[in-house]
């Protein structure tokens, strides 16, 4: 291992990088080193490479996790500017570390990597080394909040994942360190005693003082103006910070304050260096910007329609953005191509993780000239009454450089203009499209868009190199510095790995023979067949259809599928399917393969780059996934030597949020509540006997290794070991279903008790943060109320049985059962919650696509969203009568002229009413008015029909501002009432407007 | 700069050391990381290499240094076992680096390292490269304040200093870092904004309650039995303590309170590893002991008589050592051979810093044979009456193996015995040198010891080889693991290192044949006239006789002396020459040139050792000087652009001792109390008004840079500055004097103002920290008290004039001057001190020499040191005249019945005596009495003569104890009265005894 450090130590220095040492503080990453995290700020140059051995307190395990260490080790290179090939240099230092890249697969993954707490956000990739992450390399946007020009290329290798992987052992311990002595002896004892202190030793009470000084020291030195000591200081309160979270001593709400203090102290240090080094005048000088790729003095001409071909290549892609650009830069093209007069047959784009192909068919080599009309005066106006030119035509001639004599008669619009015919010159197609392409490239745009070295360029990720032909000419296309040419970028593992290229025509076949499918449709056919033919190899198949998000993604991942078959022990067959899928999917994307009665076989398959060593790679794809599965396994084991009351009582350490107690209290809340709330919803005797057991094990699994792991498996978790405990099943359901939905759009509960579970949680999340002053912005929700609330109304929704529930008591029950542990919820802060709930509704339904007038119409009904859903149904199905046009008209004609009138009482004297109209409109109502009990929007529409005209007829026969007094109160009173009638049903306002 | 560091750590890898990062944490030297302070506990081996940017807030310069950083770049090794030839490992290490050994003079030059703090203590060396320190090398013997078995030996490079002069630069800030980039614009900003922090922003509240929670941290983590996060909020505290230091904010007694803290705590961490190791069960094994060398089966024999030649090998000496063993081993061989019969000629020994030379001239090669009588018993016991052996003669022959036969008589002490006469036949002189010379390198010891590799040696440096011939014949000697042979190691740099010596004859002139000079007095004189001559080549000259000391120590330094003549820029014969000379001394030990009117000439004589450059050297030993001659003369310059009172003004930011206040405080109670003990002791006018000036700026230079930078110059620059700044030359001498003595035996103050100063100094240290309950022990006086105590009593004796002021009255005085500053000091208190400073006299004139019991007695006289000497030298004088011992005699005799009777009144009825002896007697006394006025003790004898005779016939005709209780009261009263008038002269008791 140390022989490796020394060795990417050389490798860098040799390219010209730096060595610094690692820093003498705590550090949770390469990043913190000042060497990165300040040095990648401002416009001077910076090229280093170091060894950081980074500390995470939250990682540590004793010493006993084979893949975990509280301190694991870190070399971290930054480049700046970025080379333009950082990539290519990074695999470069791969093979002087002894990997053969040919054989392994080597592939970059999108991950982007984003630090609230240093303000700092960058786009990259992890590296995968045969499914293994063993480097993180990014392009660094933002520190301290500042935007960093130029940009940084950060290359951060996890030097004990390299040497596990090239030492081929599967426990850090086993490392080779140096000759004759492994890691275990010489670091092993640390990892212990560090463990030890982050996780149950260190004292907290001195740490939490520990962090009030370091905050206030750091603060002192941004006042003194000294940026490096402020800096240190900030890395310290980080450090012990995280100390205080491994000891679970901080709460929700701590989190939130501690992260905002840091990122303020780290911005300060951030724009503190950045002004003083503009002070010394930026001594290592400053990066200067690349000069622009020109356009050649002439361009070439096509000589006959030919095929376009457009290739973009770019570093790796994410694959969403693969699928969102190959459509989008389709789009640009045609869009602007039909803004010229070339001639051009079908265009057709696709895209590899590094290129975006367009291609045209039969593109003309010119476009033709075109005739323009240049519009004089008016013929009127040209001439005088003696047939000569007035002054106007005279000056339009002059303008134009044409004799007066020349201008001819065009009608214009139907009328008639003195004028020119001129011609418009065609292009040639390469001076078109030369133009064209580059406004494309301008106009990449991703949902998450970078800059690198390339000026006035932003993107997914970067654009390095430019293709365009014309059949067999080369159309320049200069964007910033981009090269451009008839070049393109195979695998980078090729013997040759820029080719030219011959013509436009059989661009797909050309890279084919470079092992590329451009294709993405027939990648991911190629997958699905591979994946089904290994899977059969072993009598399993692949779920292609219930995979198919996943297979989308890896098919987007490679340039060409190598599926290989991977296997794994069988005995991680007893670990819960969920696990071993979740870290199939979600870790390695890895297809599951199952049998034929469904059940997980002990096989995956996994999708390689490329041509590699098949027998290698599949090898290196099941050692990462035995790592991973012998963590669970590990976890899984150890949570079951406790029951799930037991893990319960661990609750009591963990801290919830600040004033709201332990995660223990917030469980007894969620089942006290829950019982209350099935009161209220009426739930029969069975599901409320599940529901109490379910209650008293609440959220038990927050406190089991798997959880505290894997947080995704909460609930799932939960009911797993429950089951294993004995537990009924409808209690383990209960708990499984009471952290759904997890996400919005989530999968809902599915039992009723669970559903009230899982209310139960979210309401009490809302009242008891919402009562301790919490709040969500626009860009962050710490506590995730956004979430809560959204669950409570697709809960809500998903069941109307549960009307009994509404937001309002719902959040006032909550409230009562925090009173109960002392916690005093203002009126207050319940009516921010409801409205916030409200809110939540709303951007629901118009999420799903809902008419908005429709939608604020049901608002005031919102309190109970099964309500308003069935409202609101009622009105779109209601929303093309007449009928009911007609009525809300004329309501709301009946409701505008008592708003303009002020007060207004709605006992009415009937006694005063006189006209027949008005009286008419009397009886009506009161009819309608006695013959309504409730209902839907549709049934009071029904009901309330006869009102329409005799409302209308009253308007117009009656002046409702009569001169006496009292009949004008009558006659608003009747208005009044009928307003007052219609409202709560919906908000008829909103309809109108 | 970097790729000096990668080359020493793959020197180091490739010699089977391991490479770990550097410590997390500020450590202010490498020894601090674990990697060092830990592992070289216990019995485990561990070998390893490292880079350590070490931190002292201290060094501090904000940058503007050229040589002093806040913080360094160690790299750091530790062979643990010591590997046996450490120092060549090394050298081939410096070769790896660039370094040319054979023309550079790189010299091992005593350094022992202790660290308090650290309970860790070690010896070895500093190596000078061309008289730039550039590495420690040490002999790691305690750590943690356990003993080191096996002892490790610790390499620390100074990486800054080792480039800066391989790069020849003379500024760290341009030092070429990396290709393109300065150490400056790498490390700059950093090296200011630390300095900052460290000298002038960081928050002493803040850091003081920092240092209170890592030493709670770290005593909490030890409870729990984690030595490694115990060990690293040791490491926090020292820091965190070195930063208060550096702002000034560490007053003595916080320091030594701090000290003891940091050395339990670390003891406690260094146990507790230790422990915890063992029950790990010593994971990386144990160090076996290197096996004994042994001797050969068969000795060899000499021929003839030959001389003996006894070479021990053993790493660079101490230069006091050097001179120690020469006699210690001389005599060791000259003793050994006494007891045994070998007959030889002279024994001479001589040495040089590698080597320990005997010669014995004509050692016969066997012992004589020897008749030995083996002593019966007496004859009278041996034959019965019958003459007839008896039994005891019998058992006497049996034991003998012989016949009772063959029993001889033999006269032994003048009895005749039954007895044999055996032979002891002589060994061979191989077979006792073997031996001989085996118990004189074991018995080898210096005043401070150490242990290396060989078992069961200890010695002030290890003991490499052993050479030993008689003639040409080996003696083999069998020492521990030590090799021997005939072989011997020359410079290291020789072609050849090791050679055979071919016989003992001549030894001297094979070594000057490999450039070594064996005698160090020829060392000496070839030292002296190459001075000589060089400085005659710039016509000064060299004073031999005054720099005898230093020249004795640079003889010690080197094998074969190469003195170079150095030159510096006479620009800083501005600097005092004290300064000058200080930094020559006593940093580099070049010898000062003088020209003819004995002022410093801008060169100096520099000796070299061995065959080297010299002109490279010298540009070398040139570069160190100047260098320290830039921070001097930059300290010079900065000081005097502020005056001494402005200066002084900075005392109030040093603090002194907690409850004493600060430097200025002390520095006006000096003042104060100089005034009151001027009045005791009856100075003049003149004195008066130099005193008075002298005062107000005493201590001022402690705030200058200079002196805070080389405070042993403290006293010298406030005489230097006064002077500059136009103080008269009386209050610069006094400002001078005021420090004296620096030590025991150091130089007094010349004037008397100055001395008056420098006692109340003295006494204002004594009567304060006394009074605060400081305390020196055996081993510790943080505070200095001894020396203080000392001074006085230097002072006084040396000044009978200032007997006005005696210890007890001074510390009085300094007492009520701290009483004027609130500081109250009980009489207990001062008693102590009083006690202190007389028991400071006491061991002062008994390390002068004087007799036991003459000091006892005049002890009672201490208190004013001057009359106590005096005292002494009468007594001395008195020593050999009978009257005086009768008299003491007398006197004591009368003491003694009076005091065996217990409550006697010395007022007696002269008229109950009667008795003609009694009555005489009292008229003896009465006149002795009535003549005596006071004086010297030798007057005392003289006029108290007459008492002798009178005692004497007292005692001879008087029965004192008579039955008539008045009359015995009487007798008894008068010889009390005897008793009380000779008490005070001196303790007559004590010369009696």
């Amino acid at each position: 291992m140390q022989e490796l450090l020394l060795r990417l130590q050389k490798f860098w220095t040799d390219r010209g990088a730096m060595v610094v040492q690692p820093y003498n503080t705590e550090v949770g990453a390469g990043t913190g080193n000042p060497a990165t995290m300040l040095r990648v700020l401002g416009p001077e140059p910076w090229t280093v490479g170091y060894v950081e051995p980074s500390v995470r307190p939250d990682d540590a395990r004793y010493g006993e996790n084979p893949n975990r260490l509280q301190t694991h080790t870190q070399f971290q290179v930054i480049l700046k500017p970025d080379p333009g090939n950082p990539q290519e240099i990074y695999l470069q230092s791969l093979e002087a570390l002894g990997v053969d890249i040919r054989s392994h697969d080597i592939r970059f993954v999108e991950d982007n990597w984003a630090s609230p707490a240093l303000g700092a956000w960058g786009l990259g990739w992890e590296v995968w080394l045969d499914g293994l992450e063993i480097t993180q390399f990014t392009y660094f946007q933002q520190a301290g909040g500042l935007t960093l020009d130029p940009v940084s290329v950060e290359i951060t290798y996890g030097i004990e994942r390299i040497v596990m992987a090239l030492q081929k052992v599967n426990h850090f311990k086993n490392i080779a360190y140096a000759p004759g002595i492994s890691y275990g002896e010489v670091f092993g004892q640390a990892e212990y005693e560090m463990s030890r202190y982050y996780l149950d030793d260190a004292d907290i009470d001195t740490n939490k003082e520990l962090l009030a000084d370091y905050n206030a020291e750091a603060q002192r030195m941004l006042d003194a103006r000294l940026p490096i000591p402020a800096y240190n200081y900030v890395l310290r309160s980080s450090h012990t910070f995280n100390v205080l979270d491994a000891r679970g001593a901080i709460s929700t709400t701590e989190r939130a304050a501690a992260f905002a203090r840091m990122r303020t102290l780290t911005r300060g240090c951030a724009q503190l260096w950045d002004e003083r080094r503009a002070e010394l005048g930026h001594p290592l000088g400053e990066v200067k910007p690349l000069p622009a790729t020109l356009l050649p003095a002439e361009l070439p001409t096509a000589p006959a329609p030919a095929t376009l071909l457009f290739e973009i290549g770019v570093e790796e892609l994410p694959h969403a953005e693969l699928y969102r650009v190959t459509d989008a830069v389709r789009s640009a093209v045609q869009d602007k191509l039909a803004a010229t007069r070339l001639e051009h047959g079908d265009v057709r784009a696709d895209a590899t993780p590094r290129r975006i192909v367009v291609t045209v068919d039969q593109v003309h080599p010119r476009e033709p000239d075109a005739e323009r009309k240049v519009k004089g005066p008016k013929v009127s106006a040209a001439f005088d009454a003696d047939g000569n030119p007035t002054k106007a035509a005279q000056g339009f001639a002059r303008g134009q450089g044409v004799d007066v004599a020349d201008l001819q008669r065009l009608t214009i619009d139907g009328t008639e203009h003195v004028g020119l015919l001129a011609t418009d010159t065609g292009r040639d197609a390469v001076a078109v499209l030369s133009e064209l392409l580059a406004e494309v490239v301008h106009g990449l745009r991703a949902e998450r868009n970078m800059r690198w070295r390339d000026a006035g360029l932003a993107y997914a990720r970067p654009v390095r190199w430019l293709l365009a032909l014309l059949g067999e000419v080369e159309v320049p296309v200069a964007v910033s510095s981009v090269p451009y040419g008839r070049t393109t970028r195979v695998h980078r593992t090729a013997p040759q790995p820029e080719v030219t290229v011959p013509s436009a025509d059989g661009y797909a076949d050309f890279l084919a023979g470079h092992q590329i499918v451009l294709s993405t449709a027939e990648r991911r056919a190629q997958i699905v067949d591979a994946a089904t033919d290994l899977a059969a190899g072993v009598g399993g198949t692949v779920d292609a259809r219930g995979e198919a998000a996943l297979i989308d993604q890896v098919a987007a991942l490679v340039e060409k599928p190598t599926a290989v078959l991977g296997n794994f022990d069988p005995r991680y067959l007893e670990l819960p399917e969920a696990i071993l899928t979740t870290v199939m999917r979600k870790h390695q994307r890895y297809l599951p393969v199952r049998g034929a009665d469904g059940a997980l076989l002990p096989h995956f398959v996994a999708v390689a780059n490329g041509d590699c060593d098949r027998e290698l790679v599949a090898e290196g794809f099941a050692a990462v996934l035995r790592a991973r599965y012998e963590d669970a396994a590990f976890f899984f084991r150890a949570d079951q030597t406790i029951s799930p009351a037991e893990h319960k009582t661990g609750l009591g350490k963990l801290t919830f949020a600040e004033g709201l107690g332990s995660m223990a209290d917030r469980a007894d809340r969620i089942a006290a509540l829950a019982t209350v709330l099935a009161d209220r919803a009426g739930l029969d005797e069975a599901d409320r006997v599940t529901l109490a057991r379910a209650g008293e094990l609440a959220k038990f699994d927050l406190a089991t290794s798997m959880v505290i792991e894997l947080s995704s498996l909460a609930g799932t978790m939960a009911a797993e070991y429950a089951s294993a405990a004995g537990e009924p099943q409808s209690v383990a359901q209960a708990l499984a279903d009471m952290e759904r939905p997890r996400s919005a759009g989530g999968e809902l509960p599915t039992s009723a008790a669970g559903a009230v579970l899982a209310l139960a949680d979210r309401l009490d999340l809302l009242a008891g943060l919402f009562g301790t002053g919490a709040k969500a912005t626009g860009s962050s929700d710490p506590f995730g109320l956004r979430r809560a609330a959204l669950g409570v109304i697709a809960i809500l929704r998903d069941r109307p049985e549960l009307a009994g529930i509404t937001l309002e008591s719902g959040l006032r029950e909550a409230a009562g059962v925090l009173a109960g542990q002392q916690v005093s919820v203002s009126a207050d802060a319940l009516a921010q919650a409801h409205e916030f709930a409200v809110r939540r509704y709303e951007q629901a339904v118009l999420d799903g696509g809902a008419d908005h007038r429709r939608v604020q119409a049901v608002l005031p009904l919102a309190d109970a969203p099964a309500v308003a859903d069935r409202a609101l149904a009622d009105l779109d199905a209601l929303a093309g009568q007449a009928e009911f046009a007609d009525l809300a008209a004329a309501l709301q004609r009946a409701r505008r002229i008592v708003a303009a009138a002020g007060e207004v009482s709605a006992d009415y004297d009937a006694g005063k009413l006189t006209e027949p109209a008005e009286t008419a409109l009397h009886q009506v109502f009161s009819q309608v008015r006695q013959n309504w009990n409730g209902g839907t929007v549709a049934e009071f529409a029904a009901a309330a029909a006869p009102l329409t005209p005799a409302v209308n007829t009253f308007f117009d026969q009656i002046l409702v501002n009569a001169d006496d007094p009292q009949l004008r109160a009558a006659r608003l009173g009747l208005l009044a009432a009928i307003g007052d009638f219609a409202d709560g049903v919906v908000d008829w306002q909103a309809l109108a407007a």
